[in-house]
């Protein structure tokens, strides 16, 4: 393999060589931060996905890991995340109960299979499937995914049960059993939150307002989270709020993890697949957004192609070893970046971090109260939804909006798959349809130009015997027909039209079907004793249309501009404008 | 309701206003001629569809009858189609054992089900739809589906068994039975296949070459077939070749269908409704296409979406009265045409020919050996069949040639439902793929010109600090990311860039996911120092960008002319190779 082979597929061979000290310093502090954020995210993620607590630091280690070697982006920060955690408990809760080995085992496979379909994308080159994710479909899905994350953690922060298959009716069962609320775990719950959004919007001003500067209190502020966590751990054991009914994460394993092995179940495979396939989807869209916006800020670039390798990678590490579906999380990203991480090491610093914290501080986590990590959960996602962008959406463009609301309510009502389909497949469906009646105006020449513009809204000079149409789009299989029925229109409504000629400056493709069509137009004008001819077809189209016989057999000619069109077909009418005054 | 709003629902009040003898005489000769080649098709596509063939011809009554009330065209002709039967065969077969009364409710249901999501589409509006199926999709399906029909009639010909699940098996099927051949039946089977052949194509030069004149020599050929039918009746009654081992028809109920309705069965409805879907498409978009080649012969228009209705009647009245789905034929439609039909009351004509069909000559049809009846499915299919499209599809475009051969491929070797999806998912897929990496290219100014042109093909001149990039497509998101990718590579590659100007002459939409794009890439521009700006951005996507607030946070200018954007931010550059000579 050459070297520079070596480099592409290992993007870590090429920045190694560069690694230095001062590189090494910067990122071990970035990944300080991002580890003491991740401990209670990984534990609380897991939770999310219904599995026990530790298997969430177990995702946090060889997964870093595999991404430090393949990925691209210096700052993306891997792991669990919520968006993911909640698909992986979507997908596997109707199969077995949570928890349960077979529960657990049926994970690994997931985590193997999206990566297996990532590393598939990779090298088939098919990355712009994630396309397919319209912005508005992404941005519907997280935030109505946040909003039912939040909903099914108030049963936590409050001590009851409350779950139900959809939105309405975990919100529902959360009022039903309000009544039966755990006082003390309430407490926690409660002063969790408040801990957590303080944190979160003022610590960084507070530690500032005592003096110390602001990329320091930046930093400090993100211990938040696992100072509240170690609060409540000490609440917990002081009181011995376990024994009063606290629910708690309870022996957490030392150590690191075993490696483990999918289960080769073929079956299971395949009614994993689906699921598999959107996890890598969201998984890689809410990855390169977020790995994209950050490497530009630093000059840098992120490879998508190479992206799918690092995640799915960390993915089959994750599989291996007994973690869940992981991928690059937005805000820890985000903190990872700000913290000053320079290169990928920095993940595996992190690894390094979460591997020290399963090896010495387990013990910790016995008391830990599943409360402080549904505040955890709540806390993160409710800063991922934006219901203005519906709004926003709206204002901007209808059938977007469509598709977002769509794609929210089938999250809410039905479920995450069932939200993320319909979005998708009404945004193909509006997206058809949009394109399938373009923009055809008939032009006209304006009066002492060559210029020709839309009848409708300009004073233009009509040939009599000459129809110009121009069409604002490409030509393909959405509009071939629509283009075929809307000329047959147009000429019907006219008498003494000898010639039509086709404005193509706006057409950027003409495929197959659109072929065809203009077949069955020429024809059927032939049929009527027009002539049909087309102008300012671009190079590569024209380049395409040689490829067939249309030029041979249509038997008209091909106009380099509408006005030389004119000046051939109906040179009087043309000259008379010319002479005219604009 | 309005008269308009009468004639719109009711096409045929407008034109029984105008119905006069002449065209009532012209119609009638059209029906004659078309009843006499519908009667043995009818029977044939009933048999390919499973069915007893005297259910062809109630298909070919009462349809008619509703689509001369609510159809457009003039010459569309309605009734049981080849490509439409097999469909049917291929829904009820995994369901029922054919000819079963089961089997025939079933029939009964499906042209129900088509029927009303033909009308359904009418109310919404949703005739776009049939737009997914590209043409190549269609022109690979109705190929390989005509080669699949006429393997599938090869052990009629012989007398022999020979079936399988795909085209393979059923070949291999034949060949493994070849030494069964039926002695009688095979030369029944191979002389009816020759004088169909030389009917097709030779008859009217001999008739002409008789003295006959061409339009009356041409409507005396297409009586060859029935013809040839009832020579096969008589062959088969004068050597009792039916006690000799001849299939027949045998006895057919005399008389017009009793009305009948569908069993009101929810759950086979839901089985059935995909096929449905599919087969409400493909007949669609048949009927349409030759609707639209016959009236523009004549100048007239057909309305697409009254064409649903029209079709949806047909097949609901197909539901009540015995029939199975039907839809308009390609080969018939030309016959009627070419005969003269001036209006839909043709239709009605032709109803009335085999409403007398079924009341007179029903015993003729006892004697009628099934190896003539595949004779005319074979030679009517084959002319469908294209192999050259897909050579002629590859030399154009690749994408679609491989959509074509997939639904080909998926058609003969699967069947027609995974045949069809086939096509229309890998077109969509290859279309997306396809417009999800548009032209991009960095311009530069045409020495001595107010031109802009691509740097790679044409000595221009480049600013130092203003970067031109044209992009050729309209933006939504198949290609959003892309964008973002390409512009960043374009400028990680550059240095001295203080500005960047994105050229839109060709871009005809921005959706939401473009925008967010655009936006992600101005704020990632301004994190590298540089401006971003925007020039000849055509009228409605100005007109939508206004409804965001993008343009006033964008920071950047929107110019006129890509010359007037780099007049304003770098004059020096600018004016000096406005100086240059071209």
């Amino acid at each position: 393999m050459t070297e520079s082979g070596l480099e592409r597929l290992l993007p870590c061979a090429s920045w190694l060589k560069r690694y230095d000290r001062n590189a090494a310093r910067e990122d071990v502090l970035a990944a300080i931060i991002v580890t003491l954020m991740l401990i209670p995210q990984s534990l609380a993620y897991a939770m999310l996905a219904g599995l026990p607590p530790v298997t969430g630091l177990y995702a946090s280690i060889l997964p870093l890991l595999a991404y430090t070697l393949f990925g691209t982006s210096s700052a993306l920060a891997v792991g669990p995340v919520a968006v993911v955690s909640l698909m992986t408990a979507a997908a596997l809760e109707p199969l077995f109960p949570a928890g349960t080995p077979e529960y657990v085992a049926a994970a690994l496979l997931l985590a193997l299979l999206s990566g297996l379909v990532l590393v598939l994308m990779a090298a088939l080159r098919l990355g712009f499937i994630a396309n397919f994710l319209s912005r508005p479909v992404v941005s519907g899905f997280i935030s109505a995914s946040g909003i039912l994350i939040a909903l099914s953690q108030i049963r936590h922060i409050l001590g009851i049960r409350g779950s139900g298959e959809n939105a309405i009716e975990t919100l529902l069962a959360v009022v039903r059993n309000l009544e039966a609320t755990h006082l003390p775990t309430a407490v926690i719950g409660t002063a969790s939150l408040l801990l957590l959004y303080l944190a979160r919007t003022r610590l960084k001003g507070w530690l500032q307002r005592l003096g110390i500067g602001n990329g320091m209190a930046g930093n400090l502020s993100k211990t938040g989270p696992v100072v509240t966590l170690l609060l409540a751990v000490l609440a917990v054991t002081i009181f011995d709020l376990a024994a009063a009914g606290v629910a708690v994460v309870g022996a957490v394993p030392a150590g690191l993890p075993a490696p483990t092995l999918p289960a080769p179940d073929a079956e299971l495979a395949l009614t994993l697949l689906p699921a598999a396939l959107l996890i890598s989807l969201v998984g890689f869209v809410e990855s390169v957004s977020v790995g994209q916006t950050l490497a530009a800020k630093r000059r840098e670039r992120i490879e998508p192609n190479q992206e799918l390798v690092g995640l799915g990678a960390a993915n089959v590490a994750a599989a291996v070893s007994g973690g869940f579906p992981v991928t690059g999380g937005f805000a820890r990203s985000v903190v990872n970046f700000d913290a000053g991480a320079r290169t990928p090491m920095a993940g595996a610093f992190t690894a390094i971090g979460i591997g020290l914290t399963l090896a010495l501080f387990t013990p910790l986590f016995r008391n830990l109260p599943q409360a402080v990590l549904a505040a955890t959960i709540i806390v993160a996602v409710l800063s991922l939804v934006d219901l203005g962008a519906l709004a926003r959406t709206w204002r901007y463009s209808r059938p977007d909006a469509l598709a977002m609301a769509a794609t929210m309510l089938g999250v809410l009502l039905v479920g995450v798959e069932a939200g993320i389909v319909c979005g998708v497949v009404l945004s193909l469906f509006l997206f058809l349809k949009r394109t399938s009646e373009p923009h055809v105006a008939v032009v006209g020449q304006l009066p002492g130009s060559e210029h020709f513009r839309n009848v409708l809204r300009y004073q233009v000079v009509e040939s009599p015997t000459v129809l110009s149409v121009r069409v604002d789009e490409s030509l393909y299989f959405p509009n071939a027909r629509y283009l075929e029925d809307k000329i047959a229109e147009l000429v019907g409504s006219r008498t003494g039209v000898r010639h039509l000629v086709l404005m193509c400056p706006a057409v950027n493709l003409i495929d197959a079907s659109a072929l065809e069509s203009l077949e069955a137009i020429c024809e059927r004008l032939h049929a009527a004793g027009i002539q049909f001819h087309l102008s300012e077809v671009k190079g590569p189209v024209m380049d395409q249309l040689r490829k067939s016989d249309f030029l041979e057999r249509f038997g008209g000619l091909v106009f380099t501009s509408q006005y030389q069109a004119l000046l051939a077909l109906d040179p009087q009418t043309t000259l008379r404008a010319m002479e005219g005054t604009r």
